[in-house]
This record gives structure tokens, C-alpha cells and sequence, in this order.
């Protein structure tokens, strides 16, 4: 982390950049620790929306973890800043084996994900040639989304934990809602949210009745997170994008626009006054192609224009985007009128999906509420 | 670049990760070169594609250039790795003038864009008050596709000339028929190709019968840089995509697939075979978002599925994908079957918008047709 001892002047950026507003990540934070902790149910928060260890420590209950990981890259970065306790949250394949094995060698409690025979069978032989066990949990389907055990074939879901039982590498089972960033109310997700759950417990039952152990029950997704009625069963809950939130979890009502942490500044590059036109340099290379928005029932488009200081402008949305040109028009029907924005003007773009947008970044420009400028750069990374 | 004195198997890369396969690039290099040539047009490259001075160094005519780019990022890359004809084609804004002046102030023949009275005034401004002359090219807006002065407002187009001229930054006239995309036919590009030529030219000849300078007639897009009938009056041509091609070119018919030289190899992380679907580690953050084929005749979704060397799969896609997995599935209505693909097994992925794919990657691992493995890896970098 770089601490600017001066801050720096917005203006002086070069742009397109990425801001991070800490007072609303900060709120965002306290708000689902809050929440979970009402639940009394540890928060495993997802460290792929942020990609960064000066997010990870504040996010995270401790320096050490818990934390859930979705590359072998995020898992190697953030245990070399220290995190002894990570889920790696994506299926395994054979050759990701040994970089799973190389963590744990360092003292890594490296958790890793299976849905078949077939997995559980290469992670047993892994561990016996090894001689280091590879604990792992048993994703379940919950929703259809992608990938996982059907959580009522439990013939399937028994065969995969006694493979991974008898090598001593049975720690429980994971799944996630994807299909709660469809979910058109409040309620529909807090009905999700049940439907996690109890797949989730459901199956860890079954594992135990079977006389298996089971120690870790863990669900999430954003939305379910925010909204289960109970998690009672659930001993941990996984959420990414709440530490920044976007348009699509304002979209779904799991926020408001005005707790979206991280924007893209960006510039006036030129008018097409005849088209109500309005050229920045924040295109699809700064934005991401992400349009999470266009399934909900207000599509934002590429995102929603503020001034500089984030204060939204009524109906202003980015458009279209090219590689490193974005145009900025008013919304189909809207009678507001275009704001006066000459060359050079600076802006903030408010994103559909934070995941996607930061990872076209390298690092966040760090600002806060009252202060002028950024105080800090914390650096992202990036890979495989 | 890292050349490999033994070729690295394709078996012991992590996946997900970016394959470029130089026997195609070289072939499609060839291809366009041969037609500049036969035209009598300069060509110059844009290197917002590759983001790589390997790749650089093969399509450019010379280590010196000349070259488009995107970024002040790419111009300042390109320009320490020697380039010294650069064409920044992207509207500037006043904050990013001083970069400009310090790449001139070293010797590097950066033109810049302007397509207004306020932007050409600035140029003027910033070329009187810094000493340092800041040569640019009027855009033309040939198409409605983005910025640019309608090509029938001459008095708009001289005002801006005069402006230019008074401080002797005048170079000349540059357009992009970024429409050619959406062509349905290989007539209609040639179409296009016309009107993006007679476009500038036809500003061109109205600056100099104005008694005006104009010594540069700039067009391109990769589609009608290919299929343009004639390019009388055309000084240069831009292309970028055309290196390595993708599924919209393939679309378009500007190419065919096997033509496309970047790929991702992937990895099958796991199966639901009630839903005869295939998971693998490429999610978006390895394709991007990048959906373009959407809007064609033939949707190719998030890719063409090959196996490791390169060969289709009839009918099987990159169906859905998530930050780190997709998910395969064969095409709606395809009578093909699922080919077993057991968890391990490695496959390219065929994108749709090779700009888009290559920039979620740091690196190109270079093959070639009758070579088995990695025989370079090239860096690519980003950012701004």
C-alpha cells in the first residue's frame, strides 16, 4: 500500500482509473459482519472481487482468514501477505494439484472443492502419494447454476464422501445460489437463500447420518447472504461483491446506488452535439464488456454517470463503448436535459458488475467521504 | 521474449492462459502487407491489439513503425522500445497533452486527433506555450459510428483547419468505419470501404482547395481494410484485429476460423451429464465479456470449443461462463454428440473479440503449425 501523506487531486489523474470510495466499502463491510454475526455464522468473505491485500485485511475478521479464493493465483498472493485459512472455491483439476500441495507443504490450510468420483478419487490418490492431506468439500447444486452434487441424489453424494472419508479428506460440503442474481424481489431472494440452505444442510445430514463427518456447512451468494431468514445448519457464509457492491446488486435491491464503492474516472474526450453525445476515455478496456443490467428490468447500459465528486446525474448513462472511448447519452425518454460537461471535464462511472470492471484495473485509487483527492493506491493483481 | 530452447507441452501450462499461434499471425500479416502493396497505401498497424512489442516488431514494416495506438500507455511502450511513428487514435483531452509533449521532446512522431474548435485550440495553445509543435489529424465521423466532424460540414472541417494551420500542427485528416462491423455481406464492406474512403479524401480535397495543408489521408477498420475496390487518395491504412482475427471477423467473412491465431487453452475442471454440460477453467475473466457474435447471423456465444491442438469440436460452444468457469455445451438443435472429455483434459477456446480475450492476459504462449508445445512467451502489458 502507498499512502499518499498529501492527498492527490482528482484532476490530476490520469484517467481512466479506478477510484475506491473506503467509507462506503467500509459501511458495505460492517454491514454484512453485522449482519452474520446476528446469524452467529463466520463470514468466509470471496477475495476475487477484490484482488488486492489491502482489501483482503479489511474485509477479512483476521489477517490469517477465513477467506474464499477462485484462482490458485489469489490463493499463492494472499497467503504469501499471510491468510493460513482459504477455500480455493472452484472445481480441481489434476494439474492444479501440486500448487494446492505446495501451499499446504507452507502451512496453508487450503480447502479445495470436488463434485464427482472421479475428483475424489484423484484427490484420495493425491494424498496418499503425497503423504499431505488435501481436505476438501463437496459442492452441491443447489439452483442448476453450474456446477455440483444434485442435492436429493444422495446415492452420488455418499459414494463421493466415502472416497474422500477413507483418505481422511472429508471436510464437509459448499454451495452457492448463482441463480439469486435473477431474482426479480426481496422476497424471491430470501426464498433462495432457504433453498441454499437447505440443500446445503440437507446434504450434510445425509453425510452424517451416514456416519461421516461433516464438519463445515458453507453457503453464500451476495444476494443470500443479505437476505436468509435463517442459516441455522450453515457454519459459514461466502460474499464477494457486497465489499464494493454495483449496479446489478442495486438492481436486485441488495443495495443502493449511493453504497457502490468502486467508480471509474474518467474524461471528456469530445461532443457530438447533434446526437446529444458525450465522448469520454472510459471504454469497454476500463468498463469491462460486463452488462449485468440488461436482464434486469432497468437496464443501466455501461453505467451511470457522476460528477466527479460521485453525485449521479438523472438519467445519464454510459452508452456504448468502444476499446478506449465510451459515449455518454441520456436515457431513452428521459426529459432531463444534458448537462454542459466541456473537454477535460472529469467523471465517475458507476459499474454493473464490480467483479468484472476492477479487473480491469491495477490498482484503486483510494478516496473518502469529506476528504478531497486519493490518500492511497493499493495495488490489484491479476492472473492464473 | 522469452524464447524456449525446448518447447514447454501444452499439458504443463496452467490454464487458463492465452496460445498464439504464429503461423497463422504470420499468414495473416502476409495477407494484409500483399494488399497494401498491391494498392500502393501505406499501412499501419494498430497495436492496441497485441500490446505486445514481439508482436510489434512482426507487423509493423519497420522496428520504427509507423503504428497506431489507443492508449498514451501503448504510445510511451512502443515508443521505448524504439517506434518512433506514432498516430495516437483516440480524441485527446488537455490533461494528457503533457505526456504527448514528453514523447515528442524525445524524438517520437506522435500525431494526435482532434474533432473540434475547443481541441484544436488547445493543440494551438499547447504548441505556442511549450515550444514543441503537437502535429494532428482531423477526424472524420464517416459513418455516425463515434466521434469525428460530419464529412459534408466543410465549414466545421475548415474552421477547425484554420485553427490547426495558424500554429502549424496541420498533418491532416483521419477516419474509422467502425459500422464495417455490422455489414452483412463482403459487398456491403466494399461499400463501406468507398464511403470511408471518399469521407476523407473528400474533407482532404476541401482543406487544400481552402489553400490549406494536408499531407495525411488516414482510413481503416479491418473489415474494409480488406476489401476496399480502390484507395485513391488514401495516403495510409489502419487495421489492429486483423493479427490475429476472431469469431466476429470469421462472422463478417473477413476470415475464415482457421485463420484465428488467439485462443485459450482451458483445462475440464468437471461435468453435469443429466444437463450434457462441461466445465472448464475458462470463466469470463479469461474470454472477457466480449459477446460480439451475439449481434451476427451465427451466435458463437462465449466460443468455438477445440481440442489442445487446435482442432473444432463440430457444434460444441462456450455456452455460459462465470468469473472462472464456462461452461461447454453443444449447440441448440446440433445433432453432434458430447465427446467424452474426461476432468483434466485440456481444450482451446476460439473467442469472439481477440482484442477484448488478449487483454485479460499477461502474456501470449507462442505456437506453430508442425511444432508440438510452447516454443516463446511473449509479455503483453495494459493499462494507461
Amino acid at each position: 500500500m502507498t499512502s499518499a501523506s498529501n492527498p492527490t487531486p482528482l484532476d490530476s489523474l490520469d484517467t481512466p482509473c479506478l477510484l475506491l470510495d473506503e467509507t462506503r466499502m467500509t459501511h458495505n463491510i460492517q454491514r454484512l459482519k453485522a449482519l452474520m454475526a446476528k446469524h452467529g455464522v463466520q463470514l468466509r468473505p470471496h477475495l476475487k472481487t477484490p484482488k488486492s491485500i489491502d482489501v483482503a485485511r479489511r474485509v477479512m475478521s483476521s489477517p490469517q482468514g477465513p477467506a474464499a479464493v477462485s484462482t490458485l493465483q489469489e490463493a499463492e498472493q494472499f497467503a504469501a501477505a499471510g491468510v493460513t485459512d482459504l477455500l480455493y472455491a472452484v472445481g480441481v483439476s489434476p494439474g492444479k494439484l501440486a500448487r494446492v500441495l505446495a501451499l499446504r507443504g507452507r502451512g496453508v490450510d487450503v480447502t479445495i472443492v470436488v463434485d464427482s468420483i472421479d475428483a475424489a478419487e484423484m484427490v484420495a490418490a493425491q494424498t496418499k502419494a503425497s503423504g499431505v492431506r488435501l481436505p476438501a468439500l463437496i459442492e452441491i447444486d443447489c439452483d442448476g447454476h453450474r456446477a455440483g452434487v444434485q442435492p436429493d441424489n444422495h446415492e452420488h453424494l455418499l459414494a463421493i464422501a466415502q472416497v474422500l472419508a477413507q483418505a481422511d479428506c472429508l471436510r464437509g460440503v459448499m454451495t452457492h445460489a448463482g441463480e439469486s442474481y435473477g431474482c426479480r424481489s426481496l422476497e424471491a431472494i430470501a426464498d433462495m437463500a432457504e433453498q441454499e440452505r437447505a440443500a446445503a444442510v440437507g446434504c450434510a445430514d445425509a453425510i452424517r447420518a451416514a456416519g461421516l463427518p461433516c464438519p463445515v456447512v458453507s453457503v453464500g451468494s451476495t444476494p443470500t447472504a443479505h437476505f436468509a431468514r435463517s442459516l441455522a445448519g450453515v457454519t459459514e457464509v461466502r460474499a464477494g461483491v457486497y465489499v464494493f457492491f454495483d449496479l446489478v446488486m442495486a438492481g436486485l435491491g441488495v443495495c443502493s446506488v449511493d453504497d457502490i464503492a468502486a467508480t471509474v474516472l474518467t474524461t471528456v474526450i469530445g461532443h457530438q452535439p447533434d446526437k446529444g453525445w458525450i465522448l469520454v476515455d472510459a471504454g469497454w478496456m476500463a468498463m469491462s464488456r460486463d452488462r449485468g443490467t440488461a436482464k434486469q428490468p432497468v437496464d443501466q447500459l455501461y453505467g451511470l454517470v457522476c460528477d466527479a465528486q460521485g453525485k449521479v446525474y438523472p438519467d445519464l448513462l454510459l452508452a456504448e463503448t468502444n476499446q478506449e472511448q465510451g459515449i455518454i447519452k441520456l436515457r431513452a425518454g428521459s426529459g432531463a436535459s444534458l448537462p454542459d460537461l466541456p473537454l477535460g471535464t472529469k467523471l465517475r462511472i458507476v459499474p454493473n458488475h464490480a467483479c468484472a470492471t476492477c479487473a480491469q484495473h491495477d490498482a484503486y485509487h483510494v478516496v473518502r467521504a469529506g476528504e478531497q483527492g486519493v490518500v492511497a493506491r493499493w495495488d490489484r493483481f491479476r492472473g492464473w
